[in-house]
């Protein structure tokens, strides 16, 4: 019996070879050919899981873990061909613990399945990435975005994973206790691996209570270095921003194309402040003042819940807008990220505006600044190679600049396909020892292959 | 030339082999027997670290870190012999960086001495584990303490490190920046691998601003469940607490032997509260009132800072004050620790006062409730084998209670040499992956031989 024969015999109709199931899970929004894998396999449970990587360990067929394709380095692409292991069927809620403010899930829930969710219990799960994202995923890319400021990452939000490895053997890494000493971190290591050393088939998330006040606002200045400026006096200042994005001027004219918002085309900073309502006035009072020494003008709070949830809405539509910026049939947006230390942001920002302008490219910048994060969204025509040539010249130097600022190539988008090329810049000699762990726990390379480590030059 | 030639060759006067070097470095603070190192070197500089585990990887020597010898598990005892590579010398703070929030320092800075250092910053390092520790053993055992409720343990606060690892080579993972989606997370698998995978050379730390504002405050429950309940109540309502300690009437009336303190001799918590001015007064108001309906009683608020300072003194002077309810020379104090889901808190806590009562031991509970982790202080004579035996005991039912209630054999204190024994029964089969990344970052088991990975049975 063939691998896929047993696969079949196990999965029956949740394994397919069929072209359109391989086409659906081949698709990426970022610049990435499509990547055909050879079957389709849909588990429901951990067991399942096992038995797939168990079969396809014996034959060396290739595994990639499929949550809801949304990655934008190409980490869900099965390159080599093999199985994409979609894991759009374990999408169950297994135990939401008020108590203890955690959650156990499976791997296909996606950030808004749970927060709908959590509603009732007055608890919520943070992270928001932009894109509903499945939570297995964003614990294999240690994803982030906008609350990451307050919240941390799903570095910090992890208590707890279940994971099946390359020999089909079932692992647990931490537990519900808010903190261990014992033996080695396997959860932090499962976290940010992408798929390349164990499956995500369970995870415990933190929860955290729902703020009892909220205020968001937004406000203008002249140039992104008083933002920026702003952005890291607040920070200093220990306010416990929820929120602190910046939104440049070309992306405000994008949201003003796309959405008719009329905003003043300056660099903007949107803001939510989260905590108990003294605490949340004392933070809104004190930001005030701090963002007024740094030039801020247009103060526009949004007063009802409806009015909070418009103004996400916008941020977290940037990517159409900045289609609005560039319009045109088969175009597209190159979405890439870096992280600084935030005392070298506006640098780094600078140099990102500098880069695309000397290339001629229409460039957005947004940013979880709060963290030294943010993004660039350049718009290119595929067909064009020369323009798509200069996209990732420009992101070269981006990333460039971020190491020589002693930063990261990527705050949150990850390594995938398109970062490999840094990691040595990045890591020097540490990569060694990222290779010695890969080889370790999967030995005949079957986990996601193509992603993450690069070819040995 | 030998192996302890070649290290005299290269360190001189700070490679030694004479007995009362040796001795200094056997000692430790629990129930280990002495375990002398054959010689003792005090590297200065990174390059001198790796050329001694060049030297000893070569000869096969083993080589165990020494911070300031207060791990409380054993894990800076050289039970193999070898070198005790000693960092007390490599204690310098490379750099304070306030933009950033973030600090350089070798690894044998003490806590105690960065806090002094960045006084005038208007920064602080949080986390507290009682003892002036290294930073280096801290970070290398995943040490936290009183105030890891609000600021996390060294898992949070540890940026980025440089590490020599078992074949010399010298890395660096992670970078200043805030977070990275770069590749796999070394930094975490070194925090808490307590000297067995790499030693850490440099670490890189994030800081926090000094509040504001702080109150500190005691108040005392009829029993530990009505404490515990008030802690659960309050962790759940979103008080960002940043400290909020159990202290159980044994322990108060030790406090009361030893400083003539003239607490009722009830279950107290220990607080302190920090933010801005208006936050930290709401805290407390939102707190005093979920206190009163748990039964608190005798709220006694700290007023000046003196006041606070002599509040923390008195709680950091546990360990003495336990040795006053059973005196008696030659005596000590077994310490032992746990943590679990918020939830399970008052069943573990009651596990460990019927345990111990059932073998008539005199046994403490001081712990760091807000994360679900407490200790227990037990007194014990090392001449006496069967008290030791059953202290031993008593420790074993607690662990075994620890994982049946969802949580984790240490919270703190770490595997070293005392906790090996459940690390099969917490981590199940990802235990072997444990073994897996121990092999392949130190194939010959010169780092730290004898600590954190069981003997294969």
């Amino acid at each position: 019996m063939t691998a896929f024969e047993a696969l079949d015999h196990l999965l029956g109709s949740r394994f397919t070879t069929t072209l359109a199931a391989r086409q659906q899970n081949a698709h990426n929004e970022a610049h990435y050919d499509e990547a055909l894998p050879d079957a389709v396999a849909f588990p429901e449970t951990t067991e399942e899981v096992a038995q797939i990587l168990r079969t396809c360990a014996e034959a060396g067929v290739p595994v990639t873990p499929f949550g809801t394709g949304t990655s934008l380095e190409g980490q869900h692409l099965a390159v080599n061909g093999g199985v994409s292991l979609d894991f759009s069927r374990m999408n169950r809620i297994l135990s939401v613990n008020d108590a203890d403010m955690n959650v156990v899930v499976q791997p296909g829930v996606t950030r808004k399945q749970l927060n709908e969710e959590l509603r009732a219990t007055g608890l919520f799960f943070p992270i928001d990435p932009g894109a509903d994202a499945s939570l297995g995923g964003m614990a294999a890319t240690r994803a982030s975005g906008t609350t990451a400021v307050r919240y941390g990452t799903m570095r910090e939000n992890v208590l707890a994973l279940e994971a099946v490895m390359a020999d089909g053997s079932v692992i647990r890494t931490g537990t519900a206790a808010k903190k261990s000493s014992a033996g080695y971190d396997l959860t932090h290591l499962l976290v940010g691996s992408e798929g390349t050393l164990g499956l995500i088939t369970e995870l415990t998330l933190k929860m955290h209570g729902q703020p009892e006040a909220v205020a968001a606002a937004t406000c203008r200045f002249e140039t992104v270095e008083d933002a920026v400026d702003c952005v890291i006096l607040t920070i200093q200042s220990g306010i416990p921003m929820a929120r602190i994005e910046l939104v440049d001027e070309m992306m405000v004219r994008g949201f003003n194309l796309h959405a008719g918002t009329g905003m003043p085309e300056k660099p903007h900073l949107f803001l939510e402040f989260h905590g108990a309502p003294q605490a949340v006035a004392e933070q809104v009072a004190t930001f005030r003042e701090l963002a007024a020494d740094a030039g801020a003008e247009g103060w526009q709070e949004a007063a009802t819940t409806e009015e909070r949830t418009a103004l996400w809405s916008l941020r977290h539509g940037a990517l159409p807008a900045i289609g609005a910026l560039d319009p045109g049939a088969g175009k597209r947006t190159y979405s890439t990220d870096v992280c600084v230390p935030i005392s070298r942001l506006a640098e780094a920002v600078a140099v990102a505006k500098e880069e695309a302008r000397a290339r001629g490219l229409i460039c957005t910048i947004v940013g979880h600044v709060g963290d030294g994060n943010f993004h660039c969204g350049v718009r290119f025509d595929p067909a064009d190679r020369a323009q798509l040539d200069a996209v990732l010249a420009f992101s070269g130097a981006l990333a460039e600049a971020a190491l020589r600022l002693g930063g990261t190539v990527t705050g949150e988008h990850g390594i995938g396909l398109g970062k490999q090329k840094y990691m040595d810049a990045e890591h020097g000699a540490a990569l060694d020892w990222m290779r010695r762990v890969k080889t370790a726990f999967d030995p005949q390379g079957i986990l996601n292959p193509g992603k993450l480590i690069p070819p040995e030059s």
